[in-house]
């Protein structure tokens, strides 16, 4: 049984974007039903200005409060310098360095060109040097909801940069929910023709729902580790109405039912998906905490 | 780029579960405006009793006014003698006969043994001999909700005795949307192996988020037809919720950027989509068409 990681990033993709604050003692609670589940990693909050994403203005907090399980990583987002210093504090055990391969997306999301974002993260990469471990998120890796295509020749030449600097890992991201397997594909294989020695992650979203195929096609071609978000909460301004992230428990149930040794308790991951809605106070996309297991059975109607 | 043909199912399995009847009018306005799109095959209605399933009372109707575009097969379900009867007065061109490979399944939804259902649709094949062309639909082929697993060989039995009479085409179907791409790539590649003569159809449904993948592991297998739902209306009774067939404009999307000729216009397809909503009176499950094509860009913010 070949073992698949995951990385759950509800409560920092998921809620990030939601209209009501979540309030900290729910995230809190949240994040400690979860850490037991299994993940391999839990993107617990990000250490953006309290101005950019008030939903996650209490993140020193959340990393504070949360109980640590053995054996799962907590990574954190971190955009600049200043949230460096403020998420170093917090002691994650990783961080989650983010900007996008496509110049305009980077322009109206980070508001700087990508050169100057990867001076900046370059500048945070040199200033933690051994005192946590660095992943590195590309966004919009896969299709800009601005510029269109994004050559693979372009994400592979930022993937190289941030190798040269000594990073754990990369992500490679569908921000807007564009990719589709057969790009994933030919993606997947560049990346382990160049990168095999990092730990490569994949994010995809279902906007358009061709998420779970995408993973389906990046198993395939090797991968086994993926971000999902919990009952697929999460999304894109530009896509409204469409689904996020793709779901935590709907990725792990498909690959363990496939076989697959994905190391988290898909009843205990259940169980939390269906608190979900309570806590965000609206439905969430995911299907398998609706539907039930494929092997949960249902009685036979009396004739 | 390889052909894949679509068929249409949304005003046979999408609106006989819907709560209100959905006008005639309405029925034969959205099958006018299918039919132009480029599908292989529309499954128009079936000819059950108005008392079993009233959603669909108005086969005879329907047949009968719609415009009917050459190059489109209409397909109608026959459940029965008494159905075949009056299907063939309404000169589809194929008649979709089904049963179940589950035991319990069969007897829960058409009221008699497989073994009875065999004989009742054997007899029909042999009545219309000549008439029309033949496709069996083998719901649960990929699990029961009621008994779990049905075993591949056991589908594959029902496939060859339906094969010795004589049918055009089988139609795999995963009536519950318990399928998965492991199982989906296995099931297909023994397809291949024995039933490689006939038209080889894959239905799958989206309740657990698997739909796309399954349709993707089809594809890789080698099957070029499937069945798809506009909206992804449709559903199970056992998954109240969850979604239900997959969703035609979503399968053709996914498809169409990997490469393949689907035929099908996706811009008239996506119109049709969006109008869906206001035939059935709430929203439905099609991403899509609510997060546009990956071709359709947006302006970047003004900065």
């Amino acid at each position: 049984m070949k073992r698949i990681f995951f990385n759950e990033v509800v409560t920092r993709d998921g809620f990030q974007i939601e209209p009501e604050f979540i309030p900290t003692d729910a995230k809190v609670a949240l994040i400690d039903e979860l850490s037991p589940c299994g993940y391999a990693k839990i993107e617990v909050t990000s250490f953006t200005s309290a101005k950019a994403i008030p939903a996650l203005r209490d993140a020193e907090e959340v990393m504070g409060r949360i109980r640590r399980v053995p054996g799962v990583e907590y990574t954190v987002l971190v955009p600049n310098m200043r949230g460096a210093e403020r998420a170093l504090e917090s002691k994650p055990d990783e961080f989650n360095l983010v900007m996008s391969t496509s110049e305009t997306h980077n322009l109206a999301n980070l508001r700087m060109t990508r050169e100057k974002s990867f001076e900046s993260l370059a500048e945070v990469i040199r200033r933690v040097e051994g005192q946590v471990a660095i992943n590195v998120s590309l966004s919009t890796s896969f299709g800009c909801p601005m510029e269109g295509d994004v050559p693979q020749e372009e994400v592979l030449r930022w993937c190289a940069r941030f190798a040269d600097l000594g990073v754990r890992g990369l992500t490679i991201c569908d921000t807007t929910g564009m990719a589709h397997p057969a790009q994933v594909a030919r993606m997947v294989e560049a990346l382990n023709q160049r990168f095999a020695h990092l730990q490569l992650t994949l994010h995809f979203h279902n906007t358009r729902g061709m998420g779970l195929a995408n993973v389906l096609a990046a198993v395939q071609g090797g991968i086994d580790r993926f971000d999902g978000s919990l009952g697929g909460l999460g999304g894109c301004p530009y896509a409204p109405g469409a689904s996020g992230n793709i779901c935590s428990e709907d990725a792990v149930h498909m690959l363990a039912v496939m076989g697959y040794d994905t190391g988290v308790d898909l009843a205990r991951l259940l169980a939390a998906a269906r608190r979900l809605p309570s806590i965000v106070g609206h439905g969430v996309p995911g299907q398998v905490a609706k539907a039930g297991l494929i092997t949960e059975l249902h009685p036979a109607p009396v004739q």
